[in-house]
């Protein structure tokens, strides 16, 4: 029997953790909440981030790091991006005391590091040092959690330049209802998971600025151009971003009610402001923090992208929503190819 | 005074010469209906089509397809793909007797003709002959009607290989809130147009069996690679179908409760049968139209279009909606990218 430890007991990770549990393995969910932990031993729920969700009774939680790794095969990170290097490290201290261990390292976080532009599993391979584990694998892809626990179809993609780790993880999570496939650009499926969630905040505010279907489908054709552009500039494959974790999530993240990039989005432009959508909330809400990151990385790689720095500085400098929509809708340029083609920052439309 | 024709006052036809009108043209729209055309000139209106929708006054409507010719500078197309040869073929005839007259040709109509799997431009060029008329010009994007007319923005695509056509007609129709941007990939940008109904209905078909978000950004994803695929091999450039008419078309017609061909689909889905729901709908839904043609083209091309194909098979074979659902959702094949990039027919997963 397989032995699973699941870091960060959110809605993602608890989900992950209940559906490695149905597939047979042994799962231990490692949270930072005292009650949130015994509710789950206890209760089968997880009230906070799954309302309507009852989990296996097989699932077990603990807020112990060193009981929840002991034994494992594979640690599977689900926390904030915001948490991610602090529990990286956390998790190697604890590994150093076990280095026969070795477990494969999975990370289902989508996000960028503020400061350090880092991917999630640059983060994770920099902190845990190579002797200590496999290969680290990135899982990503269309799939809220409030569907997959419902066990409605879901496909998702398995990144890693290690082959053997991403095909052992594609085997651990794949069942009849959730369809894994695999590819080794881990670099294009990283930054299209999180530079979505900034265009989801964006589909957000057009929403709630009432405006249509129409003007939301070119924000996501043009926000997924400048994805890709990103992307490319990184060593990213740009056919990865027409893929599961890159088009197909930005769909999901822009056109679902579940998204709370969507929704942070859609509260901004009807008006309230970011603190109080935050606190309401209750949750990460990772296209804030990324919209940052995005920022700061247009800057350095010298890569245009108007729609996401248009929502860094609603989020950020206080901008009025309006103009930057109409900013980004209205752009000059004659020709659609112009618009689509890599363009570096400055250079003229 | 630039003086337009628009042929067809169904809901897209109807939208596009009053925006026009909007825009200081003379603009005269010919119908088929006595009853619709009268309704148009008198109370400035047209139910079946747009039920919440007042036109501007200026907007006059005829039967007489001579009359609506009359020393015009463009025709613009918008009748469904059935009827594009045989109005064709009559305009033709009328313009022999003004041989002076070389009006711009304009097409808004999404679709492949069957048997002949020919593209709207190829008919209506084959069949006005090149000395009666300036360049062809197709104008495609995501753009329903019905945000149209309410001045929501909107982008579009305007393609043609003769560019000054291309370029008079982004100037005639843009506006405000109405943004072209040109394109010269005609075969990308029409074909794109035609194949994203087809998946549109597996939108509709997902939806109405219940299926969630995730498995319809999966459909949608490998929807956008199987039309690429085959825009690519009939000659397109790829980067087009990551565009406006392309993708934003898609992401627009996939899920947006204003399109026809999601509406079809999903009833489909409900349990409903196809003749029901054609004359329940009273408008042309193409995309059932395209799917035949879709499943000629891979055929005659050699390229794999397993969505398309299943949906053909649910319209035209009466397959079983759930199995055909499940069919394209759990296909096997270990690696991402073997599924996205180009596969011949009959080549092994």
């Amino acid at each position: 029997m397989t032995k699973i430890t699941v870091l960060g007991s959110g809605s993602w990770g608890t989900v992950l953790a209940n559906l490695l549990v149905e597939n047979g393995h042994h799962v231990l969910l490692w949270g930072r909440g005292e009650k949130e932990v015994q509710e789950i031993n206890t209760q089968h729920t997880n009230r906070h981030y799954l309302p309507e969700s009852t989990l296996r009774p097989q699932l077990k939680a603990t807020t112990d790091l060193q009981a929840a790794i002991a034994g494992t095969d594979a640690i599977l990170f689900v926390v904030p991006t915001k948490a991610i290097r602090s529990v990286a490290q956390q998790v190697a201290q604890q590994l150093t005391k076990v280095p026969e261990l070795k477990p494969i390292i999975i990370t289902a976080t989508k996000g960028l590091e503020q400061h350090t532009n880092a991917r999630i599993s640059e983060i994770i391979s920099h902190e845990i040092a190579a002797n200590l584990r496999q290969g680290v694998v990135v899982l990503s892809g269309p799939s809220h959690a409030e569907e997959v626990i419902k066990d409605d179809i879901t496909t998702l993609t398995v990144a890693s330049k290690d082959v053997p780790s991403a095909n052992w993880v594609q085997k651990i999570f794949m069942n009849d209802h959730f369809r894994l496939y695999t590819n080794n650009d881990v670099t294009g499926v990283e930054v299209g998971a999180a530079l979505k969630n900034v265009i989801a905040i964006g589909a957000g505010i057009v929403h709630g600025l009432d405006y249509g279907d129409n003007a939301k489908a070119a924000l996501m054709t043009r926000g997924l151009a400048e994805m890709t552009r990103m992307g490319v500039s990184l060593g990213a494959d740009p056919l990865t971003f027409s893929g599961l974790s890159g088009l197909g999530d930005l769909i999901v993240t822009c056109t679902s009610v579940h998204s709370r990039n969507w929704r942070a989005g859609n509260a901004l432009g009807q008006g309230r402001k970011l603190p109080e959508i935050l606190a309401d909330m209750g949750m990460a809400v990772e296209g804030v923090y990324t919209a940052k990151t995005a920022h700061d990385l247009s800057i350095a790689q010298n890569i245009d992208m108007p729609i996401s720095e248009s929502i860094y500085k609603v989020l950020y400098e206080d901008a009025d929503l309006k103009t930057e929509v109409i900013n980004i809708m209205k752009r000059k340029g004659q020709s659609e190819n112009e618009l689509m083609r890599p363009r570096l920052s400055g250079e003229s439309e």
